[in-house]
Formats: C-alpha cells, structure tokens, sequence
C-alpha cells in the first residue's frame, strides 16, 4: 500500500519525529499548564506493564510499597544543604489552602528524602527495625524551564525507594543490588535496552548524596539518556534528621541510607532507543498488545476466523488484540498499528480463508511473509522471544559502533556530536569536564576499564563516557 | 497468655479505638501538613490489594487507564458552576513555580473532570470514537477542616473514571453498570462488606451531577459511611467544555457522560466494619497476608518446620508469611498478628513436631485448636472461603438488626443515635431531610421497597436510608 509519511524522518529532524510519534501514536498530549503532560492509554498501558514488572524486581529485593504525602513544610527541604541548594530552583510552593493563605507554605513534592526522613526517625528504634526498605509510587513536580514530554515535564510519575541501614557497607550493596538487579535487570531484559553501568562524578551527583551509580542509554541520535539512578546518601539525611537506631551494644547511631529512582522518562527512553521512521517499536516482553489480528475484510467468514486465531494466540499466553473494526479502512489500521509498534500483525482476508493461511508481519525484524494459521500459536511466542533479543542486540551494536575511544577533550566534544566518547578519566578530570560542558557535553557515568561500576572516582583505569544528553 | 489491654474497647470510645488500630497495626501516621497522612507498609498494602481487585474489575468493564496532571487552571474550575461551588472551599492554590509567581495560579486537582473534558473535547470527534471510556489512579486534595486517617484526608489516593457516550441512555447505563459490576462486586466479594445500593438525593448530589449512586456501609457503630460513587453527569460538563461529536447523520451532538470515584476511605470503612476490640480482621480475598505460620521458638527443627508448612501453603495458593522472628518474645509476635488481622494464624512449637500437629487459631471466626500439620494445606484454602463468607454475613445481619422502619422525622432522628432507620421518602421529603441535617442526620441514599436502586426520587414506593455518617 503506498504510505503518506506520517512522521518526519529521524534524519531529518530527530526532536520532531519524536514529537511526531508521541501524537501519532496517541501516547501523551501536552497539559494545560506549562511543562504539564496528558498521559493517554496506549502510553500509560506502556508505564503500567513497565510499573508491573519493576514492582516485582523491587518487592524481590525486600521493599515494601508505601505512601508519603504529596505536600512537605517548606522549612523540610532546608534541613539538607546541598538538597535544598538542588532543588530549590524548581519547586511548586502552595500558599493557600481551603480558601485561606496558609501560615507556612507547603512546597509540592520534588522527591521525598526529607519527609521520608521525618517518618524514619520514628520508626527506627533499634538494630531490629534495619534494613528499612521502602518504595513508593508517586507523583513529583519540579518546574521546567525548557518541558518535553516523557523527557522533562514538571510532574511526573516515577517510584522513588528510601532505605536505612546499620553500616555503611550494607547500604552501598544495596544501592548497587537496586542498579543492577532491579534497573539494569529490566531495562535489559524486559525494555530490551543496552544500557550502560556506571557512577556519577561529584558534579552530577544527586544533591545530597555521597556516590550516584547511574543507567544511560545511548538513543537513535546518538545522544544520552540518563534511565535511571540509585544513589548512597551516606548520613546526610540521616544527620538533617537525626535518624538514629539502638545499636546491639547500646549506642545511638546514625543510619546509612540510600535513595533510587526511575520514572516516566523511561517512556521517553523507549521511543527513542527502539523506534524508526515507522513509528514505535515495542519489545515483546513490555508490549501490552503483543500481537493484533486484523481482519483484512468484514464478511462472516473472515471475522469468525480472526476472533479464532485471536482465542487461539490468547491460550497460548499472547498479550492480543482483536482488530474487526472494518469500518475503517484497512491501509490505515494497519499504519497505526504500524506506528504504536505492536511487535507482530496478523493480517486475515477472504482469500487467507481459502489457503488457511495469514500474512504475518514482524515490526522488529521486518518482513511479511504467509503462514499456515494453524502455525500461528506455536510461531507467535517463539518471534517474540527472537524479536526481544534482537532489539537488545541492536541497541547494544549501535552504542559500540557510535563509541569513540579518545585521549582529548577536544576528541571527546567531537565525538559527541553524532554518539559518545570514552576517555580516561585520568586524562580528563573535573578540568576537562568543566571544559566540556561549556559545549554542553557532559561526564554521564565513570567506568571500570573492563565495564564494571569503580568503587571510586579515582579508582585506576577508570574510563568517562562522555555524551550531549537529554 | 494474659494480654494488654492494647486498643481502647469499641464500647468506650469507638474513634479512639479507630485511631488506636490505626497505630498500632501500623497501618498510617499523621503527615506533617495538616489533614495529610503517611500510609504505611502494611496500610498501602490493603491499598494495594484494593487496587489490583478493582483495577481488573475496571478493566473488565471496558476503561483504559490514563493519566491527567495534577495541576489544573484555575480558569477550568469555573466553567461549571455547581461544580465551582462545591469545590471552591476546598482548593490548594499553587501560587509560585520555578522561584516565581505564576501568572494564573493553578490548583490542585480536587477531581478531574474538568481537565478530563478540555481534553475529551479534543479527542472525540465522531460517533466512532464513542464511549470513551477512561479511569485513572491518582492522588487528590481537597483542604480538609475536620481530617480523620483514611476517612477525611486533604489528600487521599483513588480512581476516578471519566466516560462519553453518544446517549443519555448508554450514559445512564455505564454508570449503574460500574456501580453494581465494579464497585458493588468488589465490596461484597473482596472486601466482605456489606453495602446498600441506592441513589443520592438532590441535597446529597455531586456538584455537577444530574444523578448519583452511592454504596452505603453499616460501620460497628451503627454510622454509615459512603464506599464509592458513580455519577450521571448529563451534559453538564459537555456544555462547558463544548465536547461534541459528529453524528452518523452530520450532526454536531454533546456528549452524555459519568464519572465514578472510590478511594483509599475503603481502607478506614474496613477497618471500621470489621474490626473488633483486638484489632483488624481482613477478609481473606483481600488479604496481603492470608496465614501467617509461626516459630514458637528458634530450635532448628521448629524452624525448618514453619518453612516447611509455609512453603506447602504457598504452594497451595496461600498468601503466606512465615514468622520466624524468635529474637521477640511469641506472646507480642501473637497480638501483632492479631492485631493486623491476619486471618489464620498457624502455630508450631517443639511439642507440635513430637505430635505432628500446629496450633490452627482463626482471626474472623475466632477460637482456636491443633490440628495435623499435614492436613493444613487442604484445611486453609477451604476455612479462609468460609471465613469470608462469614464476614459478609456478620456485616449483613448487623446491618439489618440496627436498621429500624419508621414513619416520621422524629422517629428517625432517634433510630439514627444507634443505627438507621429506613423511611418512605413521601413521609419524609426534602423538607424532612432538611430538619434531619440540623441534627446531624441525613439520607444516605434512596432505595425502592425491593431494594432495587429507584430511578428518580418520586418513584412510587422509594425508601429513604437514614443515619449519621463519617
């Protein structure tokens, strides 16, 4: 069938097409108010299979889901130098309340270490009440200056984990158990996302932190995106408040916390990691419609079958959905399906009937070719699972192709204009890094030589991966 | 073993006793701005359970979920006229963003559907793209005066479905559908509670409604408390948002629409419900924790026992947890347990292994005895059905016995000291409503004689619910 483009091309403008897409697509519209997002349902069925399988990970590593208000007293957010001095650009500040200016103002949630805290302090007694582990999901507001949607938006919907421990070491395995066990275990093998581990340097860090480990992606354009982070707080938090525990000896110690996040911005991720001139592509395992059967034609016969290959893709344990409504025209469900990047499209007409066939078109792999529909059930789980692996795989090919090694800052901001740069991080330095985000580069992670996360900034043969990011 | 007495008896003081579970089941704390609340793991996760249980009730029914900002226009507010009225008193106004007072203030959202209607005047735009039918899962605020944990919070967490439809009829429909499907379905067969289906009078109305169905629940002591609403908007909304359709015939209608709320209030008309004078008694469907099966104390074997028995109920479907905390005393283990309202309590000490037997002690239908170990994984499943069922009875027959038929306004101010009281709605009236709300009474709803949901308020034979409500 001969298309209208839809979308811009990515080489032509990657910012509109995926401007383009999140229309097209129907995943989100802009909000009223500035830096605001409508999320509509395709894009949130996307965060809640996403909320679905994190949760999972997250209740696997022992946290528990609870819930902290949206609205914290202003003088909170003080209590932590750095933490204010982060934060306090971007607040939303409430100053009236039931008709009435409110005696203190209460500032909308930006993130919850210090409320968190607040509660902390009083739940944790002695050495029995540690680890603490606690997550919550949640809305936050953070005013945008330059809002794009998914990526930078003044509210948005993430889950945010808050734990206390009894030593230090245990909170740092911790904060690396989240990174690696819940953020990069899903991102790789449910988002299909080559992501690279690393620590943030002391100008990236979370404010209010001591170590940020930290998850970037390497999207269509080259550019970076930060997915996720954990962070150790050491005992900043835990001094603002005074958050002690009764040690087994008696003492009155100070916790060690740590803080984790992912959020919306991981929709954001998605697009622009797997999607192409076409529209999305969802991998399999997130897809909340993995396959659709779309009913080419609306005679009897034709209906009957695709409900029956439908019933039949569903007992096999296929997320699908059934498309009859044959009162629109054909070409265009198929180029919608097409641009919401449903992994596989069964295509049935009245002559499929007569062949016992169906046109079976992959969205990640690509090809269309005619199979026995008989085939359909024990094919469909088996292309999925091929199609998961080779959009990991593809994302990983294009980060090692678009990676340069060099030795100069001057190499590095070149390289970041089309991908990322490594450099050692002996060679670079705060200097370098300084330099480079004048040209709006930045340091996104540091690395071990041989791709483990450095204990510290200046652990020998740590390595920066240097990228333009979003 | 002899107990603390640890809650406050009902009899003494019935919101003391609530707000003592409330403590000490761990289920929330106060939130440091006024009206807010910090709900708890153990609290979040009968949310949590409510969530799941209804959201594939929602979904069922044919909603999608979405997400709509929390910040609204102030302007939108007031495009309807009843609605402004009954929320103006009520709102949190963001007056600063970004370090910088915002040109139109915004508020935070007391209910969506004023947002949900700029955007639905978008999005519909033919015939096909009806009903539209949306839920979303969100926090909401409205200023309270008088807050009560899970009762009255100025912020609480709930859905709230928004739909469009061409017709007054389908609109009609969907809203009692949901009411009765949705919300009724989950009540009685999840949470075990007893409810009255009725409509709201003119008086008791959504601000903005042209007819509301309400679900009212008998607490244990003897007030009503409204579970859940779903509303008929009629047009109204349509008419301020201008949110039309192109008709099969050209035409350019208004839609007809509902919208339906229940929220984490459910969690506070559990507690209320259920509990007795030693604590929570969750209703097995909906319990996090089905059967807790207890260490006595820490040698090996009794260890290796409860992991044993907690795997086989597992592996029985169970929802269990094996408590082999041995480091505090059984008896406080024991009251926690208790306390939380776990509904089966599975005992194992050094004589029980001797004699292949645990203590089986039943939360809901009380009363307690040994049982053989090998015989629980068949035993569980089947008491935690009866004990369900047996809740609901319990609620249903303290509902009847403490509801008293009465004639006139007098007679049902009395009843309502200790109860309800049911009375025709043409002996009491509008005008006997009124009277009834000086002293604190009102109709909770209008029921038809045969307990059908009558479909006006002057359909002959219509019974008004009376009492005194949270």
């Amino acid at each position: 069938m001969a298309k209208a483009p839809v979308l811009t091309p990515q080489a032509e403008d990657f910012p509109r097409w995926y401007q383009d897409v999140i229309n097209k697509a129907g995943l989100a519209d802009n909000g009223p108010v500035r830096g605001t997002m409508v999320i509509r349902p395709y894009g949130y069925g996307l965060w809640e299979r996403m909320q679905r399988e994190m949760d999972a990970r997250i209740k696997a590593a022992g946290a528990d889901n609870a819930y902290f208000p949206l609205f914290i007293p202003q003088s909170y957010l003080t209590r932590e130098a750095e933490h204010v001095e982060g934060f306090a650009p971007e607040l939303a500040v409430v100053t009236h309340g039931g008709g009435k200016e409110l005696e203190e103002p209460v500032v909308v949630r930006p993130t919850s270490e210090t409320i968190v805290n607040e509660y902390f302090a009083k739940w944790v007694q002695s050495y029995r009440d540690l680890p603490l582990l606690i997550n919550q999901w949640a809305n936050v507001v953070r005013w945008e200056m330059r809002p794009r949607v998914f990526l930078r938006t003044s509210e948005f919907l993430w889950q945010e984990g808050h734990t206390a421990h009894a030593t230090y070491e245990e909170a740092r395995d911790y904060a690396a158990r989240i990174h690696r066990e819940v953020y990069a275990d899903f991102m790789e093998n449910v988002l299909a996302m080559d992501v690279v581990l690393g620590r943030k340097t002391a100008r990236e860090r979370f404010a209010g932190a001591v170590n940020t480990l930290t998850l970037e992606g390497m999207m269509g354009d080259g550019k970076a995106l930060q997915m996720g982070t954990s962070h150790e707080l050491g005992q900043n938090f835990a001094k603002a408040f005074d958050t002690r525990y009764l040690s087994k000896d008696g003492g009155r110690e100070l916790v060690w916390q740590t803080s984790w996040g992912t959020s919306t911005r991981m929709v954001g991720g998605l697009i622009m990691m797997h999607g192409d001139d076409h529209g999305l592509r969802i991998p399999p395992r997130l897809a909340p419609v993995q396959a659709v059967v779309l009913a080419i034609k609306g005679d009897d016969a034709v209906l009957a079958k695709v409900r029956e290959v439908g019933d039949r893709l569903a007992a096999a344990g296929v997320r699908v959905k059934v498309d009859d409504r044959t009162d629109t025209p054909f070409g265009r469900r198929a180029v919608d399906w097409e641009l919401k990047g449903v992994p596989l499209r069964v295509e049935i007409g009245p002559r499929d009937l007569e062949s016992g066939t169906a046109m079976l078109v992959r969205r990640i792999a690509g090809g269309k070719e005619p199979v026995a529909a008989d085939a359909l059930a024990e094919l469909c789980p088996r292309i999925l699972e091929e199609d998961q692996a080779l959009l990991l795989r593809l994302s990983r090919e294009r980060r090692e192709a678009r990676t340069a090694d060099v030795r100069t800052v001057e190499e590095a901001a070149e390289a970041a204009a089309g991908g990322w740069a490594r450099i050692p991080w002996a060679d670079l330095g705060p200097e370098g890094e300084a330099r480079l985000a004048e040209q709006g580069v930045t340091v996104r992670c540091l690395v071990g030589e041989d791709g483990s996360v450095p204990g510290s900034d200046d652990a020998p043969g740590t390595v920066a991966v240097v990228a333009r990011a979003y």
